[in-house]
């Protein structure tokens, strides 16, 4: 099945100008989007942080649904909600560092689908978030 | 033990004129803080929802988050980190909605801590968001 | 909306002489089910633990299915399958503890169901066990 | 650091004979532990599965601690007991499948361990089931 979204220009053009929540993650650089997957890199600043300098676990959050939500856009041409979302943070990420974060649908089916979140620090290549995110796929069509 | 957090004005003082992530919650009411828990209230904007109206899971975790945060802050002095949180989505929260939001400390031993936060629709009393949070509790003393 | 299971002979008669791997929890007695409810009460057993004598991950984790699968099948007819389950374990269990085990409903709509799990110690009344558990429900009526 | 399981052989002794709730999964074929991985084997038989056929979501919780925990046992010497365990359930496994399941250690510090599972369909290769797992390592070293 083919989404609404098929490349890195798509997504910019969805992204682009909005004033819905989703601007919070406005800063992160698209690596690519397709098939199932998207990879994103962003650099950890004061506006992604929580009180202590670490990334907050809200923006951690964020990440994980955007980055998934934009996988499953990629394979599912409908609207979809989150059922459920759970991440594990196995590291602190501090501000200066850089995340490598990739999404991917891990299965889609008729109503529900299945995705997946990675989170690597840039310079070490160790994983520091991992999450796992259940959508409920709705009958309207996504448009964008 | 007693935390560094005792009452709405000292929770409206650590908040007040941050430019670290939180600042996305600013526009919350806060009802209650103390003893381990935290209540408040937000009308649903357009600056917390998706592109299809709807809260943002980004959002929903953000406040998940903070609440629960903000609930420990009542009982323990030393700074915490997120090991692992999870939300269920009972029900989509639209823009106009309006969310009473309760987070409590469920248990907080040396280590750990176990959170959760449920949120309501304030018209109908129904839950649409559950959470469960666990934190691990640095060496650190809280700074606010 | 009313389902297969109305009260406590109707739940002995359902898992009586199983062989499927509920059997496993056959120990329960219990103590009430009706109205998105139910409650058990178990003495942790040598069956019931893992090698250092801690009631075993595995065991919570079934305890919680069914206890809330059985709250779920008194309000729903049809049969239905895990899609998320997510536990935290507050304490450890030790052989010798009885737990007083909580399942509810937090919400059932057409095709999903929002399910809750919380295991407290019998004596001390502290909780040890939190979950949340959330189900697909199927077409097909349950045959009990 | 080295853990106190080597390999199958080591893992067979540690599982022969058990009365404790680990038993339920004795019929899984142990097909490779060492360096922080576990790989096994299991055909789906009546005693695994619910009274609808399904593989039970008890018995994956089971599943999951266990091979997840011996992952661990490879790499740290000391106990450790759960925190947080999260499954997905992204189809239903019926009797007479055969399942591979494969759990390893994301990332291990101090005294918090990530571990992951992956549990596949042997015929279609597909994702049946995803969990992640997180531990806490107590000072006590694991006698074996």
């Amino acid at each position: 099945m083919s989404g609404v979204l098929k490349d890195v220009a798509g997504l910019l053009k969805f992204i682009k100008g909005r004033k819905s929540f989703g601007r919070v993650i406005h800063k992160m650089q698209i690596l690519s989007v397709g098939n199932g997957k998207c990879s994103v890199e962003l650099k950890i600043e004061d506006e992604h942080v929580n009180t202590m300098g670490f990334l907050h676990t809200g923006l951690t959050s964020t990440l994980m649904d955007c980055i998934s939500g934009f996988a499953l856009m990629t394979k599912v041409p409908n609207t979809h909600v989150s059922t459920d979302m759970h991440i594990s943070c196995l590291k602190p990420v501090l501000r200066g560092d850089t995340l490598l974060i990739d999404g991917w649908v891990q299965k889609s089916a008729k109503t529900l689908a299945f995705l997946e979140v990675e989170m690597r620090d840039k310079v070490s290549g160790e994983a520091v978030v991992r999450g796992i995110h259940t959508k409920y796929i709705l009958d309207d069509l996504f448009l964008i």
